[in-house]
């Protein structure tokens, strides 16, 4: 079918070109024109502006948006919604935060329009495994879009599915997420841990190339694991310095307001957060307060 | 080749099974008659003690426990000692703490004996998936036993090494069990989350089945939960009570005794610990003390 | 000087009191009838309605909120706007989310009203002992206050301050608050681990006892747990449920807002929540995911 | 009375010192020549060895060891073996674990000799403030030496006690010590949060002083910290790196050992260990892992 997708950077372009293999007609829409360019060598036929993206699209059309969480979201609905029209549907890939897709939702209603939320995992890998698809939406809306997921997803039968009303795509996106802090962390522990004894001199590619097969611990995340250490065993020159996307203190959030306790998604999120706390202030202060009452020597800056 | 397999309990029974079904002659032995029936009902050969297991085997023999972790190790090595000949060999396929493993060596190498140790995952999928196996021991002894090793792995040349020293292969796999509390505990923690969210009524077998296919959460871990949760989706029945087996608190205790901070896997341990703990007095006392500085109600014990 | 106190519950009606113990006139409203009754026994100044509270003070007036945080001081703030006259000042003595005061302040400020905020600690201990008061506001107005606070807190000099503009006074409060929950659960922690050590049976007040002089742990805190446990040495009959009132989640938002490592005030939330979880489904799956993949028993509800 | 104090550190000296403020006789003996001039300054009688420090005592004996927890304790429990009498006292002031006390314990009973721990908190101030001493021993061992405990004490009658037989007074400080760095962290990640909310310009040490008087987080560590903050608001200088002295990760190993979940005192020791982690290797495999499958920017080391 015919699908536009706004948005061409590494996730859109990847999920387009999936679709372009699986037959359907993709007309893509980015403001980079260099990003429209390669997109176009890739067989997605270039939009120059959403004016001509919204052109190029068979009513009732559907627009997915594959553009940063936020206000690029806002800002790109607000340039669509003149030029959409009632039975069109937008589809919003991206990480959006649920709350603001329900918001997005009500107000797409209003002018007639269909949403449809789908929490996107599969990263870079996407392109060539497929990728798992929760989606939010109703349920004639995202029925209407069976052979755009079918086609996205790992197989036409698997690996997506329809998980609630508007938001909820992007709801299990965010749990999903959190869950994924948390195994990455529990990893990485682990692997600190056997990498610090040293009596045992310790081989740490081999041994998640081990657990890779038949352990209790194999995951998709272990097979990266692997493949990270066969490229540099020690991790050399990458620097202790961990990012996050939102999902995660959302997470944490949502559970607090739940009244859930998920103390492991939430210490997960803490070491991001202290990853990149050079200077701690807690620490200074504990180190100050040792000194205080018990004399201890606290230990200056640079040492 | 030639294996005395001692302890015919689950794990016991299933490995020689598969190693039976590999080609190999097992002769098994187990304090309960019952064991030793359905043992043979397998193929393997019974054994009516260690006398008979070891006089049934050709030197160099290759004796396998798959006997508790603690003392009943302790206390088969000391039964098999006097029965054993220079040049044979010990495994310990179970979880016992690498400590007691490094001291056992010692005990047996005094004896001319070879010790190796197999950290061994899989439970009760290794029968037909095979076994994840970390090994310790001499490179010769384990090359010896090399046979063995890859029937029980999911395939010969995967699932299986030697990853150092007598001892090292029980290290690995306590910490391999230290990651899997981690793991565990964030997806708990996640399908808790989701649970809750009433508004969405989400369905969470189908979002662990679509988690299955291409996302970045994916794992063992995550299809078992899968088939957890379609045969109870709301696990009804089941009490909220964890039980832990060991290898944690060890993962824990080394950590920190290797000063590398482990927050997650601590943190799971604690959430089982907690499980358990019915009446908790740490809650009590913060109730109490609520009390007594806002005049807060204390709620009653039943209530 | 002439105070307006707006809710006669336990924390107004003391605050009140200690004012008037002060040499202060204090006028109170509360909506219940009895709370007006005992507060004019304690030598408040009893009003019927807003309206004659506001009437009963000389402008410019100070009017000081000791209501419930969330709708209820909106309420009140709303029903105060049309009685209160430019250069009247509002004072919220309760537990408000900084944002909402912030706001608060603006919309005040439109009406030509000055907004204090004091974040105020010490609960039913403050009467006799004092209160400790976080206080945000413009200066002036802070400054026109000072016979209150100097009567309100321990002494004239010490255990007040002026922290910074309009909500500064509740974010140091909240902030507060979130410690008071990782000091509590410490010593829950230690307790408990103490009286679970039976081989000494040791006596939890003694130690308290001890502790409460010359130790590094020394505490208000403390000495509330050593009242506690001399009035109750065992805790019978309080249940393990511990209540949170929302300061606590906030300082964990917060913490996670400003990207600063939490994980002690953090953990002490989600104790807290976990203290009230009497059927956690996380624990649940945790059981059922065992069962999965080692075979291990289940225990049914209700063992 | 007469005590023999060994060990005349920081700790060991203070002590002494008060105690001979306080009428008692105590002969002291340090390795350090210079140790034993600056007591003889003090009040503190020197010798040379242990052998004059044992013969200038009148028989049945005490003697008090304030020496570093572990080895230094049993080479100076060897060397004084052979020269006490039955019916002698030895006192361990130090930081040693309870099972090493009860060890000893039983090595001197077998020697006719009397066991007492004290567990000792009061750090650098116990010279002006007292001591706070948790007492482990026989009963009448203990009481022999109450004259030396209502010196050390903040009050003859406050501050000290005999919480249980040997062992129980190390026990009871290490538990202590647990609680400590519960609330030092605690203490740390609140001012954190304060002194990164940039919008407020909150002034750290003013806040420590409004607490420390009428609020319900006063303790002596929060007198301590605003000390701190008042010679170095910022903390400047101070690097943030966290010792731990050991009692700590006994009081984790303990409570797992107990099965008392203690999430906030691990956190904190965990907080210790990774103030300690300067290339934190799980953090770098956190950032691989996020390139593996997001195509996520890796930071280079030194960036």
């Amino acid at each position: 079918m015919d699908l536009g997708m706004v948005g061409l950077g590494r996730m859109g372009a990847n999920m387009a070109e999936r679709l372009v293999r699986g037959g359907h007609r993709v007309t893509g829409y980015d403001p980079g024109a260099a990003a429209r360019e390669q997109a176009a060598a890739r067989g997605i036929a270039p939009a120059a502006s959403l004016q001509e993206l919204v052109a190029a699209l068979p009513a009732p059309r559907a627009v997915w948006l594959m553009v940063p969480a936020g206000a690029p979201v806002d800002a790109t609905l607000e340039a669509l919604l003149p030029l959409l029209s009632p039975g069109d549907t937008v589809i919003d890939g991206g990480n959006s935060n649920y709350k603001d897709t329900q918001r997005r939702a009500a107000r797409l209603a209003e002018h007639g329009l269909h949403s449809v939320d789908s929490g996107t995992s599969g990263g870079i890998w996407g392109l060539k495994e497929g990728y798992s698809l929760m989606i939010g939406g109703e349920d004639a809306a995202v029925e209407r879009l069976r052979p755009i997921f079918e086609t996205l997803a790992p197989a036409p039968e698997r690996g997506w599915g329809r998980v609630g009303p508007s938001g909820a795509g992007h709801y299990t996106k965010m749990v999903h997420n959190g869950i994924e802090y948390g195994l990455m962390q529990a990893y990485a522990e682990g692997f600190a841990i056997l990498g610090r004894k040293a009596e045992f001199g310790l081989d740490l590619e081999q041994i998640a190339q081990i657990w890779r097969h038949g352990s209790v611990v194999r995951s998709w995340l272990l097979d990266l694991s692997a493949e990270a250490l066969a490229k540099n065993p020690r991790l050399d020159g990458i620097a202790p310095y961990v990012e996050d996307s939102g999902e995660g203190r959302w997470t944490v959030a949502e559970a607090i307001d739940l009244d859930v306790s998920a103390p492991v998604i939430t210490a997960s999120l803490m070491e991001r957060l202290r990853s990149r706390e050079k200077d701690s202030f807690a620490d200074k202060l504990l180190a100050a307060m040792r000194n205080e009452f018990g004399g201890h020597a606290v230990r200056k800056q640079g040492d």
